[in-house]
C-alpha cells in the first residue's frame, strides 16, 4: 500500500491529523495497535483549549461539542478552606470547554469512513522502516498477515509507549523526564458534580481535585503515595477524604455515589527533543507527557497536530518545506511553555514527602499572594486557557 | 536606667523604629553589642521598596536618600543570551530606590543624638529578662560595669544571631528553615555599573547579579559552592566569569578594578514564629531572613517596624493593645509573601545541583514565558517595588 503520511495511533492526536490532511486532499493511513472499542473505552481528561475547540470547528465536527459539551469560564484553587477563583473570561476574555477526550477520539473516529480516513485497528506489531531517508515505509500484521504502508512521511501519534520514539537512534535524541513522588487515584462517578466549576486543592493531606465529564456524572481524584493498592481506598473512605481534602465549602455539595471506574496514575513530566528526525515526526504524547494537573496532555497534541498539519499541507500542495524543517522547533517551544505550566501548577498543589514545613508554608503564602493578586491570576489563567499557537 | 522601649540592636530596624518611637514622645533606648564604626563597616543590599522610603520621609531622613539615591524604574532578567526587561514603573505605576542599607543606618545614626534618640554601642552580653510579664528588662555589661534598663516593651532587632529570639522559651516557637546548596561571591569596586539597572542572569554557569551602589561603585555577585574560598577567585577569574554569565550585551559594557571588599555569603530562608512573646517584640533579621535575590531582607525590617511603631504608638498614646496583640500575624502575613517571592527568584535564577536537566530546561522555560506575558512581568514587578503595607 502507498500514501502520502502513514499516521501511527488513532488516538486523539493521530485522528485529528488525518482529517486535517484528507481536507487538503492529502492521503493517509492510519494504523492502531488497539480495537476501537478498546481506544474508546480509554478514560482520559477532558478540558478542552481554544487550540483543540477550533481544530474540531476547522474539521466541522464541533456540532456535538458545542452541544453537549460545558464552557467554564473559570476554576477554583483551594487551600483546603477557602476557593480562590480564577476567573479566565473576566481576565482573559476567553474560556476552556468540558468535554471528554473520548468524546472528541468518538466525534473523530465517526465521521473517518464518510471522510476517507483509513483506519486500520488491531495492527500488531506496528514497525517504522528508512525513517532517515525520503522514502519510509511501516510494517504491521493484520490477522496474521504481514502488510506494508509505504509513504513519504510517517507521524508517530502512538503515545508513550509506541514505536515511534523508539525507532530515532539513541544518539540523536534527548530526553528530559521528572517522575513525581506520587499518583492520582481517581473515581469516576455518575453524580452530579459538587461545583459547576474544577476545583484544584491543596489540602494538608495533599492534593485532590474535583472535575466532571458532564452535569451527572463527577471526576474526583485524590494524591496518594505511589505503592497505594485501590483495595485500600473502598469508596466511603475515598469520599470522606474528597470531602475533607476539597474544604468545607465544596465537601457540603459533594454526592456520593458508586465507582463507575477507579484507578491509580503515576505523574510524569518528559520531554523527548527532536521532534523530527528524517521522515519521522512525533505529535502528542509520543514526544512529551504532562502531568494532569492542569489538563494539558491532548491540549498539546493539538498544537503538534496544528503546526503539523499545516507544515505537511505546504510541502504537499506549494511544494515548500520550511514548515517540515521548523517542525520541531516550532512545536516545541509551546510544549516546553505547557510543560513549565504543568509542573508549576503540580508542584504548587501537591504534598512533596520531602517538601518539609517550609515547603508547605511556601505552597500556603504563594496560595494566600495568588489569592490577592489579579496579575498572578492573570498569569494562571492565560496558561489554563492556552497559550497562543 | 528606666525607659518604656528597650531596643536591641542599632542596625536598620533597631534605628527606625528609635526614631519613630521618639517622634511619637515615646522613649526608648537602644543597646549596640559593637561599635557605630563597626555597625557602619557593614555592607549590605541597597534596593529600597517605597515602604522604606516612606519611613525615612516620614521621619524627615529622607534628604540625602533623595538627592544621592538612584531611583529605578526597572530591572532585568537575564538567561545567558537575551536581557528580559522587567519595567516596575510602566507595569505597576511605582519604582524603587537604590541606596546602600549602609546609607541608610548612617543618617539615621547621625540623626539620634539631636532627636533623643540614646545609642548605647559596645554593649556586652546584652540578656533579656522577665519577659514573659509586664516588667521586662534587659542587662548588659559596658567598660566592665553591668547595667540594667527596665522597660514596659523591648524590641528585638538584633539579627539572626542576636540573643532576643534566643530569649523565647523553645516550647513557644517554631522555626522554619531552607538553607541553599550555594553560597554569592560578592565584589565591590570603584567601576561604574555596566547597566543603569540591576541585572539578574541565569547563566548555564550558574547565577549572576550585577547591581550597583552609586554611579562610580559597582557590586556584582556570582553563586558558588559553599566550600569554595576567596583564594581561588582572583579579581581576574571573577571579572572574566561575569562577563561569561551576564551574557555578551552586559559584559561588552563591564568596567573591571581592583575589588575593594570581596566575600562569600550563604543564602537562607529562615522564619520564626511568633515575633511576639510576652513583653518581646521581634523585628527584621532576628525573626526572618531571606536570600538576597530580590533585595527584601532590609525591605521587611521596614515593614515590621512600621506594624510595631504604630501598634506601640497606640498603646502608649491611647491606651490600646489591638495593635500589639495583632502585630506577630499582620507582621507574619507580609513576611511570609516576602520569603516567597525571594525564595521563588532565588529558585528561578539559581543553577541547582541536584536540579539536573529538566529542572535547568524549567528554568529555561519560565524565562521564555516571562519574556512574553505581560501578566507574569506585572507579578514579578508588584513583589519587587513591594506588597501594599
Amino acid at each position: 500500500m502507498k500514501t502520502d503520511v502513514a499516521i501511527v495511533g488513532a488516538g486523539p492526536a493521530g485522528l485529528m491529523l488525518a482529517h486535517l490532511l484528507r481536507q487538503a486532499g492529502i492521503d493517509v493511513v492510519v494504523l492502531e495497535r488497539k480495537s476501537s472499542d478498546y481506544v474508546l473505552s480509554r478514560i482520559r481528561a477532558g478540558v478542552l483549549e481554544q487550540v483543540t475547540v477550533d481544530l474540531l470547528d476547522e474539521l466541522d465536527l464541533g456540532e456535538r461539542m458545542h452541544r453537549e459539551g460545558l464552557p467554564h469560564e473559570g476554576f477554583f484553587l483551594a487551600d483546603g478552606e477557602r476557593l480562590i477563583h480564577i476567573n479566565m473570561a473576566e481576565l482573559t476574555g476567553r474560556s476552556v470547554m468540558v468535554y471528554g477526550q473520548t468524546e472528541v477520539t468518538r466525534d473523530l473516529m465517526n465521521a473517518s469512513a464518510a471522510r476517507g480516513v483509513e483506519v486500520v485497528y488491531e495492527a500488531e506489531d506496528v514497525a517504522l522502516h528508512d525513517i532517515d531517508n525520503e522514502s519510509p515505509y511501516v510494517t504491521y500484521l493484520k490477522n496474521g498477515t504481514e502488510h506494508r504502508v509505504d509513504a513519504r512521511f510517517i507521524a508517530g501519534c502512538d503515545g508513550f509507549h509506541g514505536p515511534s520514539r523508539q525507532a530515532i537512534p539513541d544518539t540523536v535524541g534527548r530526553a528530559y523526564e521528572r517522575v513525581y513522588p506520587f499518583g492520582w487515584l481517581g473515581i469516576l462517578a455518575d453524580v452530579p458534580p459538587c461545583n459547576d466549576e474544577l476545583i484544584y486543592a491543596n489540602h494538608e493531606n495533599g492534593f485532590a481535585l474535583a472535575s466532571m465529564r458532564s452535569k451527572t456524572r463527577s471526576r474526583y481524584y485524590i494524591q496518594v503515595p505511589l505503592d497505594e493498592k485501590l483495595s485500600d481506598w473502598p469508596d466511603d473512605r475515598l469520599w470522606d477524604e474528597l470531602a475533607t481534602r476539597l474544604g468545607p465549602d465544596a465537601a457540603s455539595h459533594i454526592t456520593r455515589g458508586p465507582a463507575l471506574e477507579k484507578s491509580i496514575a503515576p505523574l510524569r513530566s518528559y520531554v523527548f527533543e527532536p521532534m523530527r528526525y528524517g521522515s519521522l515526526f512525533l505529535a502528542g504524547d509520543s514526544a512529551h507527557i504532562v502531568p494532569p494537573t492542569g489538563a494539558k496532555g491532548l491540549n498539546l497534541a493539538s498544537s503538534d497536530v496544528a503546526y503539523l498539519s499545516r507544515a505537511m499541507i505546504e510541502y504537499f500542495k506549494e511544494g515548500r518545506s520550511e514548515g517540515i524543517d521548523a517542525y520541531s522547533q516550532t512545536a516545541l517551544a509551546r510544549v516546553w511553555k505547557s510543560e513549565r505550566f504543568s509542573w508549576t501548577l503540580t508542584t504548587l498543589m501537591h504534598r512533596f514527602p520531602d517538601g518539609g514545613a517550609f515547603g508547605r508554608r511556601m505552597q500556603v503564602a504563594e496560595l494566600d499572594y495568588i489569592a490577592g493578586s489579579r496579575a498572578a491570576q492573570t498569569s494562571i489563567a492565560e496558561n489554563y486557557i492556552g497559550l497562543p499557537l
